[in-house]
């Protein structure tokens, strides 16, 4: 499915080179303020610019068609569409019978019986994450106090990240990047024990981003060379709060009322000018492939902004949850 | 929700000394062999043994309530009970208000405002993997040719594993553990972009397991320090077999044909010997902890099958979605 | 699926003959408090008795399996199990191959393939009901003040109900019933427009009550037959509480504040004793049918209590819906 | 939520004034033709016209958004708009205060505290039957050889049907409808026991359209009336085909293979021109109506169309998951 939330609940539809693309927003709570400026700094930041980005340049106005009146959620279905305009299909032409080594082209040809929309990925596209960054507009309205912030921690393994992205893009060739998030000002019990964890939830969200491919919590993968005394963190005092936050804020699939904090990897964009291998679905023949559409050398450096959203996704979905279930609960932040 | 899937969906409920624990089974096909002996394999390894393990003996009997007759699957749901029986609740009536470090003791605690079962962990005791073992056994009947196979690959960050458990439970201490897990024969075009992809499936299913902190795919967290041009898999042939497996068996959300590949890091169990510092949650007094029930050292040890579990549960589910919507793809595994 | 709700979800599983029936209920809030005589008064009217009743007699005693605590729920999903005690197999034995008419029967033996378990009517027994009873009790305690109450008005047509069924079960034949339920000190605006609409809740519970054939509701199929001018409820006052109820309590699928008012048309039971025809589904050949287990002439007359719980599960999960999403609503009964 | 559906899901949003309604349609296989031009006639039999008939006018053009590549669906979510034109939000400024009796206005103004939008009934509105007639279409393409047809069988009561609207919209005044539908060429076996009987879900759609109070199967609310040995529909041979239709083709939430045969109640338009007293929300005093807006007087007759939709919707649902379930299942009709 293509939708996610119990109660806000997130659907997003759409092609890369479509008439548009958009996203459903259903369960927001009446009266919260909402209006096209909310969406211009984190669409911005989505769009992103620098060094080996693509150029690309779509416009990025929100359309609101529904759920907005007056500047005020109705509580009714928000819906917001994205119009697409500055395609260059042509540059696909090629690609609709040779799959890109690393991207979705083989495998969505194969599902969907040779029916996919092959421009520019089609429904497939990074274009996409546009939609879920207006969600994520949405949610961080109905979170507060929680904060959260995601950042560009290293690409290709560096910290020099712009020089390291420039030097790849210059030759051809792409690269990934490591973003880190945290959310401050937790409530405590946020998740469910078990299949809707806090863990299962953010990571659902986070490999809904196209390119992620590791989730970590807290200490994540060093934790499996821990032993209890160092990994279990310390009380600081009776609110909750610990003295280290190797569990990433989260125990037993519940926030503990500590920052969440987790790392996400992404993989360097598939499209690239070097010439690669592949072979014509038609035929089964070799042939090679230079691509030279418009494709970012580092799509980690505009995903900070997505990881962000997808947090607060699912966080407000669970804020909501638990105002369903827990009418009286203590909710303080111990961050 | 203690709830997962779309069509093959899997319920848990109970607590570790109540009356039982059990599993829901809904939306499993009739005509599918199934008895108590088949539980008998997988329970066995879940059960563990060997160094630094728990001394609790649960027969861990499957009672199989409905949904089988004549030694075959209805098609109506499938509900198995677990009966608890070597029970020691005593060991837990000081943690009743002294939460332990690393432990869902406290959020718990503060989310259930005071209801909790604290004996044994209640609900959030790793016991509920016995009801997950046991969907997994019915859903590993659904997915052939399709094989999972998980395995210890270390603890504490070393390949001598039974010796670094024995070492560490010496010491009243616990470790964690890195476990890899692979299926073979996957068809191509399993999992959904965005919100359903395979790695969020696979990856929410992982994260509710108790202790798991960390997933990666394929090169996973690597694949932040790659290019493209390494990172991209180049297919072998036309069958869509790549050289490499970088992507771990997923691109754009679906699988590949290649073997679906993950690691996935599981924290030291909370409850150690030594003495660690907490609190009375009634006074907020500070209280020392030395945790003598009976707990493993090691719980990664037993987590294979479990991990094998939640892939098959996943994978079930997500063939039966794919004969919904895909009568006449072609499924073929190129592994 | 077997399960229904979106925060108070049930799941319910058995089979007439099997090993117990049961319920899952996930998303009830910690603190309500529920024992095993919670269950007595609900489970004694199910039961029923009188006459043209089913001389079979279980227990019913409801095991709570798990998600109560020290006489509380935990907030963890609450199992209750009845066990199947007072069982006849051998009635059945000839129904195996010869599908009653106006059963489940035949539909159930093609849509599983012949894996059905045919004994006592299987997972399609009336005996899931109590089941359903026992959500009901659970629900019944989350949505006070509202109080809903149902009552046989009538059986065959007739108001003389005990004289009507001790006439039609003398006669070996069974009879129908109508079922009026009404729920009172309702707050204004559970539901949804559309999909979730309070009708479109209430229908779909009702219509899982088996033998349930017609739903209406407030003046219902006579609103048909009405002008505006007479169907438009009048405001009484500016409390929103109106001088009739033609809507029954409902308006653009929200509660107005009204009492919720339907109404239910129960068939007779299929198995009755009159000889009927059928034939024998491995030869297709013609069978003469004179059932002669143990069945209720009239099972409406047990019904009022299951459509009392039906509505009680659609309430107490939509009271928690109104929780998440409208913090400050105004919540006033007019009624 | 505004959502239904298990695989094939729709989602509904949009305001009567607002930018556009539309619809989103997720879990359609690829592969399937779809062009504008297939929305036309069930669109243009939704419009109406003719006797009391609303003269809002809008064209109506389902804009496309997604899912579409070369004429045939993709596999990716439909997004389906149309958009508001023909406006006049200023018929409705006096509304805004004074909620109309028979009307959502009230509930919906204490639901929302006081944030929806008034005009034209905002997301209440009939007009988005528009995106559920657009969702049927694609429905109806996924069914065959199921074959649905609904219709209008008397309004007021009366077969006369034209000549009862007439006078009634002469007279000011508005009035209800009765709707019969049929489904040929049913499969055996469409549905589940208990909480998704067929009947439960169709009535779930059902109560979806706006206006509809009462739902009955087969022989409905004369079930009530009738006798086990009269109500059993007898085989007519092998087949599982039957001399009469009172079970409206579904036993125990199964689907039988005989026509799936129900109707529905629709209620008078609530919004008349005949003066009715009401009372402002903001002063509690008491105000008279008298509607002069674009009203229908018996919006039952463009309701069929809408019946046929919320059918097909189910019914495609219900293939998918028995697909899923299903393989060999013998699926053949006996109609």
């Amino acid at each position: 499915m293509n939708s996610f939330g119990r109660i806000f609940r997130v659907s997003i539809f759409g092609e890369s080179h479509g008439q548009a693309i958009g996203v459903v927003i259903d369960g927001c709570p009446a009266g919260i303020g909402l209006g096209g400026d909310d969406f211009a700094e984190d669409l911005a930041r989505r769009r992103g610019g620098g060094p080996g980005a693509t150029t690309r340049r779509e416009i990025d106005a929100p359309l609101i068609q529904s759920g907005v009146f007056e500047g005020k959620t109705t509580g009714s279905p928000i819906a917001v569409l994205f119009e697409n305009h500055d395609i260059r299909s042509e540059d696909y032409d090629r690609l609709r019978h040779v799959p890109r080594p690393g991207h979705a082209d083989f495998a969505a040809h194969r599902r969907y019986g040779g029916f996919r929309d092959h421009r520019g990925g089609g429904h497939f596209s990074g274009r996409l994450t546009a939609a879920l960054v207006a969600a994520g507009v949405v949610a961080k309205k109905l979170i507060p106090p929680i904060r959260i912030r995601a950042w560009l921690e290293q690409a290709g393994g560096r910290r020099d990240i712009e020089e390291a992205i420039r030097e790849t893009a210059g030759q051809g060739d792409s690269i990934g990047g490591l973003i880190a998030c945290q959310a401050e000002n937790m409530p405590i019990g946020l998740g469910e024990p078990f299949f809707d964890s806090l863990e299962s939830l953010v990571s659902h969200a986070m490999f809904a981003i196209p390119g992620i491919k590791a989730v970590e919590f807290g200490a994540g993968f060093k934790a499996a060379e821990m032993r209890g005394s160092e990994f279990n963190d310390a009380f600081a005092d009776a609110s909750g709060r610990t003295k280290t936050n190797h569990a990433g804020g989260i125990n037993g699939g519940l926030s503990n009322g500590n920052n969440l904090s987790f790392r996400v990897a992404m993989r360097p964009p598939s499209s690239i000018r070097k010439p690669q291998r592949s072979f014509d679905i038609r035929t089964g023949q070799e042939a090679e492939l230079s691509i030279d559409g418009r494709h970012d050398a580092c799509i980690a450096m505009r995903a900070p902004v997505i990881v962000e959203a997808a947090t607060a996704i699912v966080l407000a979905d669970l804020l909501l949850v638990e105002r369903a279930l827990r009418p009286s609960a203590e909710q303080e932040s111990v961050g």
